[in-house]
């Protein structure tokens, strides 16, 4: 901590905690603190950071609020759901792909204002500390990092409030007390963890969504809606065509409403440690269902169970933080390719909480009636074709069946 | 055809077609034909079907009805079921699962009454016949395989009720028009495909679905379930211990009740086409999310990321029909050595056609509040770790960076 | 066969059996047989074949010899080879990656001459007919193929000479008697089987090899070469820059010098049997090392690690025909993302059949000397932060062992 | 380091480095130190160990000196070697290998005497610490480790001298100088690294290697040997049984006679690095590819292809020291599953650096030379069966096609 530094740019919500991390970091390093707020669509106003910024201290001129919307969705989202990810099976990664586009954004700043150091307000224990400084050192090997919270002896929320309110920081009223669970909001989902959720038996309470209305309280019809892709991304919603963070608000308008998208799921950190979360993820939820929806039409087999087969460790890649590696990008690439031809409308049903694909068509579909069909097709197959087909696929287990049975 | 066959074994479900080759078999071989009808809990009576065989001249002894139930779920249904296992990152592989078996007790059946040869009722176009033959190759490589629907001239229905007029061959009622779709059942599935179900844009009409209520009809209140597993096995549902078969049978009903379990899926055939098919996986949807529940707890992080990428593998082979072949057993093999302590209790809420785990617990958990905890720790986990960890993690990235950057 | 076909290209190298093809053909078909002869530096005289097909009245404007030596090379050896591809482990795939580009050229000469069908010399029982047929298909999907071995009687070499003598096809000499084994040869290797080397215990006699010296009649000295590579593709030899092919030819003559690059291998066919065959890969062998030491220096481990992961089922996906296909190409454009900087030189010991890497160096080079270091590092990394990696690493084995052990 | 230990378990080469190590330990937290040397067949006296130990004050029966070259080839080489594993498609995993079962004994040791902590050789920027400590945790998990390198000042090699003469540690007389690079050695191999190794594009000179001739100056005649297997496992050599560290044994003694097993080798260490190493793997190079022998006659192809799409990954985990890990042990069961028929006969031809397979045998040979022949082979594979194979496998092609070219 003796080491010098000049200036520092901040990831900064202009919450309590990267407040308080505002102003420890002007005093431990005596050095200008440049704050980065971004829009990722976490719905929430970002002038009241400004304002804050401002009253800590920092210049016009070094407080940055960047509308990241459309990048987030179109430059991290979008390539992601392309390949079907899941992480741990379920977990359609919405905190893990927010980090990068952040870490990006912070070091393109600190390049413009001369910055020697970034710094965030994540914890020593979780996944986000490493998908920010994976991204940060990516990007610019010898930038510092400062992690404030494994850093700083502020250990308990008793201490942070008492630093909080030595330095003149407003405390929103709801965070004098114990939150009951902590919150990560950006426009792909909402994260929630800690505290009452930290149980794995009991059930999460309802209180804790904030996306989705409960499938419960959803509207008791059904409702049909299509999205359209190109590509492989989807580019309209019943036909209106639309910009990448559009369709992803719009389908979580859809998503909220019929109450789609909740998961509890108990998952493994690359720190090493399993932690327990809910998520909301309403509208990508629905875009990956229906992505999978139109792979199924225009993606040949070879390159589907190929994507298959690449999806987990694609889905821990980004899950871990190495966006910015070359191994993703591999991948990615790999995924692209598969991508031209993914194009077409599928259709949805969305219900109480469920989300079916119902139809789909495509101007590229390698579904063929005329092959599959149970009637006669005209020689488009011809059945015998299936004897030689299973005889030399049987070979080998006829060669190892006389040899071992 | 000329090929000289002394007695074969004929897969026999005492419908229509099986019935129509039981004859055809008669005549074009000129020899005795055993009948082998499997109960796997398609639900539908059985004695007809013996009634069939022995007025269409099979001998008393020769005609064999097997309850493979209990069989069916603990060494095919479970053991697939502890890979979590999705075909295409959906489907539960409800056919797949049941061929291999029948395959097997089938060869037994041959052996046993010194038959050289066996016979199904799968058509030349789809994976059925595959998943039959490879069966049978592997478990008696010298066997001789009649496929009748690859090799007859009864190309046609018009031509299969004209064949069975001619021979007495009872005609059910509804047997008599053209059936609008296909369908196979047995306890873990009913699928159904074809005719009215070819066109993947039309949305399936309500009454082809068979073994599941509409999510709209379903109870507008939630229940909730617990199933207990034991090394990584369903053993108990509410606290009530059950055999495999019942198991999955309570599940089922669960399933049916919330309209659970429903399918509309385009895949891709082992034969090389599209096709589209509509599943009900009542219990089976409940019982693969409530393992994954469990393992969730109690399922080391590698051992899970490992399997997680091994599935989609699994899956194929399973589909494929290569269920007795080495590379299915040693994807068993490690999957069954990562289930030992994958015991304990989860909790699931069912509704409106979804399932969802609110809650597991485990005597044999990984997950530690201690060291998860947002709260003091007491040491259990220092954040300090955190940043060697990443920094080394970095290390790559960063040389990588210099370089190109 | 009593379908109507206009026209065929015929895969013809002119040796007795395409000729006598080309003869059946003209005769079954009662069509015009278009002949495709093609240089792949298999160090064969093409002109003979010329002359032979004028013979059996192909017109002069129906006979193709190409020269695609540098097209092999360069679009079919070279992306395979920045994969390091190696066939069950040790098999470069020299017959398999020729095949590609013969079914291309093939289609493009039947679109060009208006053909409606294509035919090859391969037997029923080999790879090579899939990977031709797959290529046909793939490119051209409603061509006819012919493929007289799996259709005629000409079932033994006896009535393969008759019939040539019947029709006054010139047989050579040395092709009366039985061949003791059946060979390829392109570049990239020359492959021998069958007859004398169908025992897999029996050691190879000598005369089989025809590319390279026994290594016990190797040079008595080591020999040292370099090779540059840029963007993971070879370009000099000894600092002379070269044509791909230039440059696989100078390698074949080091390695035929050296004795490098033979290989006794009992592989798996994609037909389901067991073959042995004897292997020579002279340039490729020496080829292949080098790519890898340069990939040492320039790739990031996690790139590398993707590679080696993805490459079996690369290498299988070419053994078995599927060069033309999506997943192939998508492991393609994943693996060629990481060449970019693999760019540089590596230095080559040469002796008695043995490669050896003994150095390399690239602009582009990870390896940093500076952090490796025994030496003082002047804090280039610093020791204690793996305390923290591997205490991170640990936790999920100490919460394992806390459970377990 | 204010930590109270009562009693340190230490892996004691008898070396100066572990003998400062001791004292080190003693001197700075004031405790009993035991001492634990292993006979891994590295080829050094042990007994000089127990001398120095004890000139050290260290108790009679806290000195441990254990053979475990039996278990370390029976119960670590060899189910490695089962898996064929490469790390980095070239290297045998030598030390690797043999710090899992140095680690483990440790932790025994540990347990026998009542220790509560265990300490090691290794340094800050090696792989050796992470699979130390990893082992440690995974045995052991509330176990301390101390890692001095990582602690103490003796940051140079004259400060460790001084530290040595000031405490009388009796130091080797070529330890005096610097030598000019490491080494490590097992009965599996011996690796050297450092100082004149450093830069990668100098070639090795050859005082470097310890355990294997020049190849050049390595007998001008090829020598024979025969290898047996049972069920994955070398029993013996020539047709004379041996145990398994006599095996390999022996082996070293041809592959040192021949030149054989000399790997020049830049890799990437699991902390971050490239670093370029020397090994020699005499014995471990020609067992290698005497398993593939006797693999490929009697292993099916799922199995093996299966097997090879796994090793690279098995090579990591063992590479990065989590041979203790539930996903190695899961790998491994995979793999020990299609090892029970791995059992024949290999012949191998050494000769100036190099091994080839020159004949295998086996009484489960897959290998049928009735199906592959040439020859008329009496029905025993129709190749019209062929026909119908290539038509299913290509079907996916031409649909793409139609749709695509």
């Amino acid at each position: 901590m003796t080491e010098k530094i000049n200036r520092i740019v901040l990831a900064f919500s202009g919450g309590l905690d990267t407040s308080v991390i505002l102003k420890w970091l002007q005093q431990t390093y005596g050095c200008e603190v440049v704050t980065f707020t971004a829009d990722l669509g976490q719905g929430e106003e970002l002038e009241p950071a400004r304002a804050k910024a401002q009253l800590m201290g920092v210049k016009q001129e070094h407080i940055f609020i960047d509308d990241l919307r459309e990048e987030f969705v179109k430059d991290y989202v979008f390539p992601m759901m392309r390949s079907n990810a899941l992480y741990e099976g379920l977990y359609l990664l919405g905190t893990s792909i927010a980090r990068p586009l952040i870490a990006k954004r912070q070091i393109e700043i600190a390049k413009q204002v001369g910055a020697d150091a970034v710094s965030h307000g994540a914890t020593g224990k979780g996944n986000d500390q490493v998908r920010f400084e994976l991204g940060y050192y990516a990007l610019s090997p010898d930038i510092k990092v400062i992690a404030p919270w494994r850093e700083w002896d502020l250990t308990s929320r008793t201490k942070l409030i008492e630093f909080a309110e030595k330095h003149q920081i407003p405390i929103p009223r709801d965070k004098r007390g114990e939150s009951p669970f902590s919150t990560d909001a950006n426009m792909l989902h909402t994260s929630s963890e800690g505290k009452v959720l930290e149980d794995p038996w009991e059930e999460t309470p309802d209180y804790v969504y904030s996306r989705t209305v409960n499938p419960e309280d959803a509207p008791d019809a059904p409702e049909y809606i299509t999205i359209d892709f190109e590509r492989g991304d989807g580019v309209a919603i019943n036909g209106v065509g639309m910009s990448p963070a559009t369709l992803l608000e719009t389908l979580n308008d859809y998503g909220r409403k019929h109450g789609i998208g909740r998961l509890d799921l108990v998952e493994n950190r690359f720190v090493g440690m399993k932690s327990r979360g809910m998520y909301e993820t309403p509208g990508g939820t629905i875009y990956h269902l229906a992505h999978r929806g139109i792979e199924q039409l225009t993606l040949d087999r070879g390159a589907a169970h190929l994507k298959d087969e690449l999806a987990p460790r694609y889905a821990e890649l980004i899950y871990n933080g190495f966006w910015f590696s070359p191994e993703r990008e591999m991948l990615q690439a790999a995924i692209d390719h598969s991508q031209e031809k993914v194009t077409g409308t599928v259709r949805l049903k969305l219900y109480k909480g469920g989300v079916h694909v119902v139809g789909r068509k495509s101007p590229y579909s390698l579904y063929s009636e005329k092959v599959v069909t149970f009637e006669d097709d005209a020689g488009a197959y011809d059945q015998r074709d299936a004897a030689g087909f299973i005889k030399l696929n049987a070979l080998r287990l006829r060669l190892l069946g006389r040899r071992d049975r």
